[in-house]
């Protein structure tokens, strides 16, 4: 049996960045840039106003000038400013060639078609120069950037409406279990419902993986072992139930018929401590347990962190550390790991406040409220008591 | 010109949550819950083995006994156990009634077709009696709880296949702007590509809002009530550009054209001067200023806080607390919000590291790398020294 921090360490060293891909904007977002991105011109393109008001020449500080033009955004300028002229001008428009200022309109005093102007007026007032953002041919966006909406608006801006990404992964889930129905159908007496497959594929589609599959196999081998063959174009393939030693739990035999390598089975937590990881070829395999919580956790840890590092979002989920509202039981074999909320807003100097909302059994999905992260509990002797530090790492937001 | 701590107020007071709707459970990931709900049967709804091993009635300890049967998982059994037998069992299959303990099989000795039982058995041990997870008729969520991966599992155990949710908001994006071209077209000079609609859209989508549109409009009087008007069914309308006071800033007269209420106009903050909100019955309308940067943190802080709070899922951003790795400078005038970037891994004891990423001016979104927060910063003379507490709202994750 390996440790949480092994086994975390065998699955991100079994994962490597998927290939890139085309896609269009409005569908990169959340996704990673797999290409440089260079200005297509200067940006701006040309002198801009940056208020409404007064192009003037050199000298026309504390004069009177007729207006001879009014250049509005998105408008060309058709005349050249010389001296003792001056022309009408729109925030976002090109300056007419010969400005050496713009003056915002409300410094100036109008009468009847010759402007007043004050008797300061700085060189190059209120002009965005052509190219001051960035020159034509600079780098903007680099591979590995996350393409948040500020990145999304950059690609726009220099006409990148289709980008390479890395692509997102493809995931199959596979339930298994002869007792478990569709959730839109009434148990029979034995029967539960499947309340694996919504979960996964909400927390798969959290990751923004791709494609994400679902489909229940009963637990005979022969149906475990067709699934696993039928999904070998997954990126990543997770199954529930069917890890522990019993007498139908034929997932690790189905995986070894399948000539999957499996890399680890059983981790020293609580929950999950069944849970298996392999290898086919690229794809990687999990075999997680049918408990609820168990299942919850395994994926929150082990499956979504892969996804992540695949789709070159991060190397691993960040670890943080917070301060206990509570005390939290320690076990003496196995590392817990308990569903917590952490309050980070800054009542307490900024560090989070951490509460452990401990179910009762790995099956207990119905207790915790609300939870925002899972917290670390080192193996030990007694509790940890509140206002300990605890170390914790957040639910992926939906 | 109100402060910024105002504009939030007035925008959330204006702002209130939406009409449920009904929705199948692969779509309601991160809304928001309108309606209580129960079990429809105890879970477990039977006394439901949690171990592979043997259901034993009473008085089996230490003694060797027959298997008169075997319960898989999904099968309901047959036989009622009686002194001097013993059923194998499987993890997550109902005990036969009789049952007193399930025995793992690794704590027993089998032999042939009988097993040899240790000489402590607990009463009740291994096994998740009928209704202790919950009794039928037990709410079991609330309306206002957000539907998350463990939530979605709940509805799915208890049958809820479609459920009652605030409905997601319908949110319709009207770029204005005569100098600006679509990104997939080549700019003539004097005009430049549309960053805010890919932005906004982006954005827009962040807060799981169920519609989002893009319309672009050139500055014409005409053109814009007409599109303000023909989008009076969304729930939000945000428009970009034309709020300032300029020639061809028609939006606040064409927003009183289409009897909107004009909440406020101009806010004392850096970016986002001029913003603009209104109200036409239950539409909430918002006037950004074209400015990229300006637009970005506008919808930041007040469109999706607005659209948030619509949806159930929060009334008002937290407001956290870090610590500055790098001074950053006051505003005499006016609150500054300057994009960062948060860390919060635990080298400081758990205090956010909060790095300032001030661009050089409104229009610039090149220079920001991977921000994931805005910093509010206080007017008043001077810089606020690294090291300094310093406040912060989180960007919506992507």
């Amino acid at each position: 049996m390996i440790s949480p921090k092994d086994a975390l360490r065998l699955v991100l060293d079994a994962t490597t960045e998927l290939p890139p891909e085309t896609r269009d904007l409005p569908e990169v977002a959340g996704l990673v840039l797999a290409e440089s991105v260079c200005a297509d011109m200067d940006q701006p393109p040309f002198d801009r106003a940056m208020m409404d008001g007064y192009a003037v020449p050199q000298g026309a500080a504390g004069t009177q000038l007729p207006v001879v033009e009014l250049v509005a955004a998105g408008q060309a300028s058709t005349v050249s400013l010389t001296e003792g002229e001056c022309a009408e001008i729109m925030t976002g428009a090109p300056c007419p060639s010969g400005t050496w200022a713009v003056v915002p309109k409300e410094h100036v005093h109008l009468d009847e078609n010759t402007v007043q102007f004050p008797p300061q007026i700085r060189e190059r007032q209120n002009i965005a120069p052509r190219g001051s953002d960035r020159r034509q041919g600079d780098a903007i966006l680099q591979p590995g950037d996350r393409l948040d909406p500020l990145a999304i608006a950059v690609l726009a801006s220099v006409g990148k409406t289709s980008v390479r990404v890395v692509r997102p992964a493809k995931v199959a889930i596979v339930t298994t279990g002869a007792e478990v129905v569709s959730p839109d159908r009434q148990p029979e007496p034995a029967q539960i419902r499947d309340a694996n497959g919504p979960m996964l594929s909400a927390m798969a589609r959290a990751t923004r993986a791709a494609r994400v599959v679902h489909v229940h196999v009963t637990d005979e081998m022969d149906a475990i072992t067709d699934t696993i063959a039928r999904h070998a174009d997954f990126d990543v393939l997770v199954l529930t139930g069917g890890v522990s030693a019993g007498r139908f739990d034929f997932v690790p035999d189905a995986l070894k018929k399948q000539r999957a390598e499996i890399v680890f089975h059983k981790v020293g937590q609580k929950p999950g401590k069944p849970l298996l990881f392999a290898r086919r070829e690229s794809q990687l395999i999990f075999g997680l347990p049918g408990h609820p919580l168990a299942t919850h956790f395994s994926f929150h840890r082990y499956v979504a962190t892969a996804i992540h590092k695949m789709q070159g979002q991060a190397a691993g989920r960040p670890v943080l550390t917070g301060r206990l509202t509570k005390p939290v039981k320690r076990r003496k074999d196995r590392t817990a790991f308990v569903l917590g909320r952490a309050d980070d807003r800054n009542d307490s100097g900024g560090i989070p406040q951490v509460e452990p909302l401990p179910g009762r059994s790995t099956a207990d999905i119905f207790r915790a409220v609300a939870p925002n992260c899972y917290l670390e509990v080192p193996t030990g002797p007694d509790s940890i008591p509140a206002g300990d530090p605890i170390q914790f790492t957040r639910l992926d937001p939906i």
